[in-house]
């Protein structure tokens, strides 16, 4: 039987189950990813799991996100992971070595592979023919120690690309373009996979842009072929020999199927402070700009940042617009310095960061209050910035680099001058200094723990009955973001589970920490809308809620990280059967589970008692049975403990 | 009569006074610079003081501080900033554009001018034959408002320079030599003017290493001479027209005289946590290093980073090395860039940090807990890198990248390959597109005040008779750091007395605030000891002890910054006629100054009762009838409201 892409990526990877959209999966995993914001708890689950050394075919720990060291604790964790990847076996990208995702692509990533990361964009490794999918970090420590990943089937989307894109119109159209037609929840339970003539067109950094946010769809990932393109990338990155084709059969099908004429696409961008607010850029041309940032995983190749140089050859940076360029990696730095590019940014007035996330996480680079900042980056949820009132859009480098000169956003076809011809180099300069491959043996390595690493907490088992109050209400598309902030304030704070749920629902409800403390460990509930718990992996998105002593979610729908998560951590993730449930509740009722710990084993419906508002309902959970028994333990590290090393 | 630069500098700017040391001296100011860390509070002071425009020949306003942005406030202050210079005529260097003194140097420095500057490192002009001197922000203010900047005739000391620096010893350990003999309050008083052939072999850049530096000597100034080096400086920046020769007559003398063989100098290197721990790098040779910090004011020139880079071509950065790399300015960044040296450095290892301060001020870069950082920046007060319990020594680039190579302390004498020939360009790529030139006319500008921008408080006049308790006491060489923190949590406070003040002397005892905000309003004293107030130029170490309620402060000795920065706010400096007198009194004593009004108009003499220990003891103020003035009416600006404008 003809197969795509995706099928024979799942099929060589499959330990448990059957191909069937929504049967629960179990994948081998080849190679993860993991960041410094989820990694720190990854070593910590690692140690806890008394793992000796990793079992993947490459486990590789990035240094991107917390760069700023405001004090010691961001430093502190830096030593704290270079010797727990000299302890396990993992390579180690120092910090200042760049972003994972570009990183990843340029030196690890292999077609025919999966790949496991504990950041929503590792699908941005979908661009290589692999299959790369994020997580949670206690299931990519699992993955690290040899435990296969477990996920839904998901529904497999084929995206037909026909045509060439327009002058002025690149990659980040295409994405927003699929954001456009699905908004931030389309994807859910999906894979989409790009074929079609369209893809001769978009080099493979072109498809790490469209693959990478992928995650913003709430896609489970994206899947590009290896073709002859991947060849050529691998190539000039002295990699040749890592290339293998992998194509879709002839006759192979999709569960769905949709096309986007490249040739028809205009130049978009994505309004605050949705990933999915998307229009043309025409429509808000003209308002005025104080900020432009170039970079992130979203659009992070070379010729990202070589674009905006070349359309700022002659012409400076605006007056009142701050141009703030975050090199993705030291190795595209190096290039662009080496072929002039960098010199004409730093020329025309822009300010070079160092290599890494920044700004797109809100480490640094906050916008000015009620100001306008545009970005090629990849998320604009509300105070990811680092700003609380921040008006983010999310566009493509051309969009930015016009809005640089002209102080106004602007479609950057009107800005009257032809459009810069960009050619990739056929050999990239190489920069592997930075990168510490895994020590021969690290049995006897001691992990460095500052004063600001503390131990995981204890998570105690379902009992059978919960009691206890809606400590806060949301509305739909609540981010990991909302629920526990990023930035410059909490990031440091990864390493520390107690300190850091002072944040949680710091950006809807400044009283929800306090309120939580009053109520003393006792139990407490969160009631949520659609797609709760989109954009990052994190998951102290459910740490620190459980941390606090929440014990379950009601909500319309969930993201899929996010929902695994809350599993993993012992919350139970419950489902509003009909609309009016969720309407009925108001925050602060007291709601009763009496029987939750018999009922989720023995079937889907969850009763709940709203002693406040005097009323019964049923809710559902989707949990597999393997969900279900982590959940009853109190979480998989109770469920799995000792079992890698069984 | 002959006379020697420095003479001639005061003679050709006095306008009140007579050059005896020690008398008190007018001087017409022609320039001024200021940095985002004061400039706000001096932009404040100008709206205060109504004034239409800058009065001075160059007034330029530098962003190098705060530029992180973790949150709106660094971003609103920008913006803040640049309202102000179009409103009042002055130069903007934007955000990211580099540090004020290099880049001053580059772009506007002459010789045969005064500077006055509200950053202590001011005195780096003195390189270019200026009289350049660091001073409060309000003091500043008051110069663009075209009124004479006061000072004591300092003494001055020639400082003979003889021979050529040794391979591996260069610009920074002339300066250390200087701080080993004079340690950080040897300079007070005192300005130090170089001569000699050694001057031959330093350029301008090396020069303006040695004259910045003397600010931890804790001198008024450092001056050099007006030479054909200095004219190739400028020529190689475009700028030759701005040069005249300005030489000491053959026949000057000096106050006092040393000399310093430079043949004779080795590397040396400042230990924690003071400018003046100065022993030679053999001594301390092998400490394992965490960090190595290249950049700052102290050491900003193109060889400065060259030099890393050449030693760099053949070895990487050790693996538990961070390499951070602050570029002082675009405009060398751009030279670096399009030298190769960045190539070099990126591929290396190193992580290229924005230009700008960085680290020098805690703005990130805060090293790891315990572990050692060596920086090529000009201080390692306790505490000021971000990290409480650091470890900084302050050394040159040579030593600098000999211990990133190494992984330890290390003589660079002793890394066993010749040292680098670094060669000056004869022109520099010249880097103008973020200098701003003032408005031709900007009374109409309104400037703009993000949510943080808080007017100053009010000071209310000197009371008769004084009391209240001793809020704190202090040993010696307590610096502004110490009194009031910069870095990345407090820094983004300077626009704001009431919320910055919640850190006075967070470093030295953190319930100072609560227990002067017990006070109610109520007068406090502090007590200090020899050179009280050393460091940083910042005005909050003054306004933010004001606003909690101090009136006097006690200390055996104080530098003339900090000395100057009360007087201006109101706080009547008093010194200790005998040290037996510090010794008694003790924290929380009630002290009482029953007549400081009348006495310390009628002479030098303060009577002080310690009510706790049943004592009365005399002190003595140094205030100069115009401070007196100040004194009395409650802060300079209440003395002078309205005056700039008569």
């Amino acid at each position: 039987m003809p197969q795509n892409v995706t099928q024979k990526l799942i099929a060589s990877h499959l330990l448990e189950g059957t191909m069937r959209e929504g049967e629960s999966i179990a994948l081998k995993i080849d190679q993860t990813l993991t960041q410094d914001a989820t990694g720190t708890m990854v070593m910590l689950e690692l140690e806890a799991m008394g793992l000796e050394r990793a079992r993947t075919e490459v486990s590789v720990q990035y240094v991107d996100h917390n760069l700023l060291q405001t004090d010691f604790k961001n430093a502190d964790d830096h030593l704290f992971l270079q010797s727990a990847c000299r302890r396990f076996g993992i390579w180690f990208s120092r910090p200042g070595n760049g972003v994972s995702h570009p990183v990843h692509m340029e030196h690890f990533g292999k077609p025919g592979r999966t790949l496991l990361g504990s950041d929503s964009h590792s699908c941005a490794a979908g661009s290589m023919g692999m299959l790369a999918i994020g997580a949670g970090g206690l299931e990519v420590a699992l993955a690290i120690a040899g435990e296969p990943f477990h996920v839904r089937m998901p529904r497999i989307v084929g995206v037909r690309l026909t045509g060439r894109l327009p002058d002025w119109v690149s990659a980040k159209d295409v994405i927003l373009e699929m954001l456009r037609r699905y908004d931030v929840s389309g994807g859910v339970g999906k894979i989409f996979e790009y074929y079609g003539d369209g893809l001769e067109g978009l080099s493979a950094m072109d498809r790490h842009v469209i693959a990478n946010m992928g995650a913003e769809l709430g896609a489970t990932t994206s899947v590009f072929p290896a073709d002859h393109v991947l060849r050529a990338f691998l190539a000039s990155r002295g990699r040749e020999e890592d290339w293998s084709e992998l194509l879709a059969d002839p006759a192979a099908d999709y569960d769905e199927e949709i096309e986007i004429d490249l040739a028809t696409l205009v130049p978009l961008i994505a309004c605050p402070s949705s990933p999915g607010n998307v229009v043309p850029v025409s429509e808000v041309a003209g308002r005025p700009v104080h900020q432009c940032v170039v970079g992130s995983s979203a659009n992070p190749g070379l010729r990202d940042f070589a674009i905006v140089a070349m359309m700022l050859e002659q012409h400076g940076v605006h007056a009142d617009v701050s141009l703030d360029v975050n090199p993705t990696s030291r190795q595209i730095l190096e290039n662009l310095a080496a072929l002039g590019y960098l010199g004409t940014l730093v020329h025309r007035g822009a300010r070079i960061h160092q290599a890494g996330c920044g700004g797109c996480i809100g480490m640094g680079e906050a916008p000015a209050t009620e100001s306008i900042s545009l970005r090629t980056m990849p998320r604009n949820f509300p105070g990811r910035s680092g700003t609380k009132e921040d008006k983010v859009y999310l566009c493509s480098p051309e969009t930015a680099a016009a809005a640089a000169i002209t102080g106004v956003i602007t479609d950057p076809r009107t800005l009257g001058f032809p459009y810069p011809q960009f050619k990739e180099p056929e050999r990239y300069l190489l920069n592997t200094e930075a990168l510490a491959p895994p020590a021969e043996d690290g049995r006897l390595v001691a992990l460095i723990k500052g004063p600001n690493i503390a131990s995981l907490p204890e998570f105690d088992p379902l009992p059978e009955a919960l009691a206890g109050p809606v400590l806060i209400k949301t509305g739909d598309n609540v981010s990991t973001d909302e629920i526990m902030p990023a930035g410059a304030k909490v990031l440091p704070l990864r390493s520390n589970i107690p300190e850091i749920s002072k944040f949680t629902f710091y950006q809807l409800d400044e009283s929800y920490y306090e309120r939580a403390m009053q109520l003393k460990g006792g139990a407490s509930f969160i009631v949520g809308g659609d797609n709760y718990g989109q954009g990052s992996s994190r998951e102290h998105a459910a740490l620190a809620p459980r941390y606090l002593g929440v014990r379950a979610v009601l909500a319309k729908s969930f993201a899929r990280i996010h929902w695994q998560n809350l599993c993993n951590f012992g919350i139970v993730p419950l489902t509003f059967d009909k609309d009016a449930d969720y309407e009925a509740i108001q925050p602060g009722d007291q709601l009763t589970m009496p029987g939750i710990r018999e009922e989720i084993q023995r079937g889907e419906s969850v009763t709940v008692v709203n002693a406040t508002q005097g009323s019964t309902f049923t809710m559902r959970h989707a949990m597999t049975p393997r969900q279900v028994q982590m959940v009853l333990a109190g979480s998989i590290i109770k469920m799995s403990r000792g079992s890698p090393q069984a």
